[in-house]
């Protein structure tokens, strides 16, 4: 190839890691889901997690449903990128899968808490952190009540975790509100999110 | 209305400027022509120039026309938010028009030369600065041979300028490739970064 028909510019040097996090309620797995029924090509990396399994949720879909001795072994073997205790509930992000993703250059999306996001913001300070937010407390509490998952008690611990948590937005690259009925706008922001990434100067570097 | 119902997160507050940049024959005015003629809710600021008008352009759309005398009144009165001379012509950022769509809440696109992006960066370094070329610097060429509007000299001038340009990269913030044949890709770039720069929490407050 001549020098002249090089790329000027080379593609990213490295594939997207998209980290969605946002409060309990937020609407995480139903953006997830959309996202993977659309034709957004992403690679899901599926979460652990030791609490039951929802009736609504698919195992090693929506999360893998491991027992609490499982997800210890793997702490211990240092399989897990990061993990946390959140309501009483241990969740974690496995390492293997989004390394493998990584290297095999896939743009890679994985869901973890506000806790989580921190540690692996540490760890890859690269990857496109998106807060997802209801666009009020209102419609977070009426979420959380229509999921008739947890006690009352539960129910008033998430919501005033969650006004803690919406305060470390800043610590976030992006903000997408999650509205009730509007939920293919917030997929549509996502992916745009990740198609603007890719054109980041940042992320690029000059041939010529 | 409740605090409960208040929303989270202000709306952007302040309307995006998006700067659209590239070397010479990178095709900035074909991509304006196309996101003109798509939904893309954008108001566009058509800015001025001295030299002739070619066939293809249309007065007050593609530039405004307007004599060196007139130009030099504009500069005087300071009517121009930058301007600069490119190839022995003149061209200029009318500043009014941008304020009143600014002013107006409005999200504004302008096509400036690189020596302007980087003046309008000084100005307003929360302008979005997006960079436009072309996939290999021999597509460059074929498409200002194409265009039939240089002699050999003027040709000449410009692969070797816009070859300095693009080493101007690093100080834009997104790298847009507009590939022959396809434009519509080109255009749908552009549009999901100014959706994505309206989700960064660094142009959002929290009002919790």
């Amino acid at each position: 190839m001549s020098r002249e028909n090089q790329p000027l510019i080379t593609p990213p040097a490295k594939p997207l890691l998209i980290v969605l996090s946002g409060p309990s309620g937020a609407g995480k797995d139903a953006i997830l889901t959309r996202m993977r029924e659309s034709d957004c090509p992403l690679k899901y990396v599926t979460t652990l997690t030791t609490r039951p399994q929802r009736p609504a949720e698919t195992n090693n879909v929506d999360y893998h449903f491991v027992s609490a001795e499982k997800f210890q072994e793997m702490i211990e073997r240092n399989e897990l990128l990061e993990y946390a205790s959140v309501y009483g509930n241990w969740y974690g992000v496995p390492r293997k899968p989004i390394k493998q993703a990584l290297d095999a250059g896939q743009d890679t999306v994985v869901k973890v808490d506000i806790q989580g996001a921190a540690t692996i913001r540490k760890i890859l300070p690269g990857a496109v952190f998106i807060f997802l937010v209801p666009p009020s407390m209102a419609e977070l509490k009426q979420r959380l009540k229509q999921r008739h998952t947890e006690t009352p008690i539960d129910l008033a611990l998430r919501i005033k975790t969650a006004e803690k948590e919406i305060k470390q937005l800043s610590s976030f690259d992006y903000v997408v509100f999650n509205r009730q009925g509007d939920i293919d706008r917030a997929v549509s922001e996502i992916q745009s999110i990740v198609t603007a990434e890719k054109c980041r100067v940042a992320r690029r570097e000059i041939t010529l």
